[in-house]
C-alpha cells in the first residue's frame, strides 16, 4: 500500500470523519426538505451538526499550522478543510432561513435540488478517503467526473426551480423566501464541485 | 521583547493603521444608522475613508511584493490586507445602497447589528498589534475568542432581523430593501471572523 | 526579448486564448443586452463559450499541476486562470437568468454596464499578453490603472441603475429580477478588477 508520509494518516481521518459529518448534514437536509414543518427535529440536528463540523474544521486546520511535514500540500488540506465547512454551513443556513421565512408548505423542485445535493455529497467521502490510494488515481478521478455531472444537474434543476417560481408564483414575498432557498442549494452544489476540483489537482500533483 | 524580523516591522504599523481606520468606519457606520438621515455627513466620511483604505491596502501589497523577507508568511500578511480592505468595502457600500434605496428611517435591528459589528471591529486592532508579541499567545488567542463570541452573537441578531421583517413588514420593497441590509451588516461581521480565524492561524504557526 | 522560462511559454498562448475568449463572451453580451429578445442567438452562443472556456481552464490548471517550473509562480497562474473563468460564467449566468425571468425589453443602464463591461474586459487580452514583456511594467501597469478607472465608472454605473429602479419601478417583481442583474453585472467587472490586481502583483514581485 503506497502511502505519501504514513505518520500524517490522521489528517485523512479527520477528513474522512469531516466528510462523513457533511454527507449525514445533507441526508437530513433531504429529509427535512421533502417532509417540512416548522418543528421538524433536523432542524436542531443540523445546528449541532454544523458546531461539530466547526469544532473538527478547526482540529485540521490547528494540526495543519502545528505540523512542518504533511501529507499533502498544506494549502491543499487547508483548501479541503474549508470547502467541506462551507457545504455545511451552507445546508445549515437554508434549514434556518426556511424557519426564518416561516415556510409553511415545501416545494417539489426543493425536494428535487435536496436529493442532488445528497447525491454531489455522497461522493465526497469515497472521494476524500481514495487519496490515500493516490496510486491508484483513475479511482479518484472518476469520483470527480461524477461529482461534476451532478453539479451541471444541479444546474439545470435550479434554473427550473428559478423559471418556474418566476412563472408561478404571483407573490413578490414567496419569489423573495425561495429564490434565496433555491439559489443556496445551488451554491451548496457547485461547493461540491470545489471539492472535487480540489481532489483533481491534488491528483495531478502527486498522482 | 520578542520581534520575528525587526526591520520589516513597518507591515505591522501599516496594518495597525489599517485597522485602526477600520474601526474609525465601523464607528461611523455605527452612528449612521442610529441617526440615519439622507444627508448625513458620515455618508460621504465613510467614502472617503474607504478610498483611504483602498491606498493603504494597496501600499501593503506592493510592499510585500517587493520585500523577499517578510515577517510572517506572504500569504498571511496579503490575507490580513484583503481581509480588513473587505471590511470597510462593505460597511460602506451599505451606507451607499441605504441611500439607494431611499430609506427614511433607521431600524432597532440595524442598529443592534451597527452595535455588534463595531464591538467586533474594536477588537481587531488589539489582535493585530498583539502579533508583535507571538511569544505570548494566549491574549492574542482571548481575542480571537472574544471576535469569535461576537461572530456568533451577530449571527442570532440577524436571524431575529430577519424573522421580524419577514413577520411584520407587509411590503415586499420594504423586504428585499432591508433583507440586503441586514444580510451585508452580517457579512461584515463575518469577515471580522476571518481575520480572526487568520490571526489565530498565525500564531499557531509561529507561537 | 526577455523572458522569464521560455519553454513554458504555453501557459501564455493558453492565458491569451481564455483571455480573448472572454472578451468574445463580453461582445456577445453587450449585443445581448442591447438587442435583448428570449430567441437572441447570443444566448446559445454563450452557453457554448462558457463550456468552452472551462475546458481551457482545466488545461491551465492540469498542465500547472503537472508542471515543476512554470513562468510565474503557481498561485498566481492559478488564481489568473479562475478569475478569467469567473468572467464568464457570470456573463454567462446572467444572460441565462434574464431568459429565467422572462424579460421582455432590456434597459438603457444595462446596455450601459454591459458597455463598461466590454470596456473593461477588452483590456485584459492586452494586459496579459504584455505579461510576456515584464521588463516593461509600465505598459502593463498603465492597462491595469485603466481597468481599476472602468470599474470605478462600473460602480457608479451600477448605483445609478440600482438607484433609479428603487425609485421608478413599482412592482416588486421587476425589482428583483433587475436589482439582481444589475448586481451581477457589477459584479463580473469587480472581477477584472480582480485580474488586474493579480497581474499588477505578478509586475511588482518579477518588474
Amino acid at each position: 500500500m503506497f502511502s505519501l508520509i504514513p505518520k500524517d494518516e490522521k489528517f485523512f481521518d479527520l477528513l474522512d470523519q469531516q466528510s462523513l459529518a457533511i454527507l449525514q448534514g445533507a441526508t437530513l437536509f433531504k429529509d427535512l426538505a421533502t417532509h417540512w414543518q416548522e418543528n421538524h427535529p433536523n432542524i436542531v440536528k443540523l445546528r449541532d451538526l454544523e458546531h461539530e463540523c466547526d469544532i473538527t474544521t478547526h482540529e485540521i486546520l490547528d494540526k495543519l499550522n502545528r505540523t512542518f511535514v504533511t501529507p499533502l500540500d498544506r494549502e491543499d488540506i487547508h483548501m479541503l478543510a474549508k470547502q467541506l465547512d462551507d457545504v455545511i454551513d451552507i445546508i445549515q443556513s437554508v434549514s434556518e432561513r426556511m424557519l426564518l421565512f416561516r415556510i409553511k408548505t415545501t416545494k417539489d423542485d426543493l425536494i428535487e435540488l435536496a436529493d442532488i445535493l445528497e447525491e454531489a455529497v455522497s461522493i465526497i467521502p469515497k472521494a476524500i478517503t481514495s487519496i490515500r490510494r493516490i496510486d491508484r488515481p483513475k479511482r479518484i478521478l472518476d469520483y470527480c467526473i461524477e461529482i461534476n455531472r451532478l453539479e451541471n444537474r444541479g444546474d439545470r434543476a435550479a434554473e427550473r426551480a428559478i423559471g418556474s417560481l418566476f412563472q408561478k408564483e404571483k407573490d413578490p414575498m414567496e419569489v423573495i423566501k425561495w429564490k434565496e432557498i433555491y439559489d443556496s442549494v445551488e451554491f451548496a452544489i457547485d461547493r461540491c464541485e470545489d471539492i472535487a476540483n480540489t481532489i483533481e489537482g491534488i491528483v495531478v500533483k502527486y498522482g
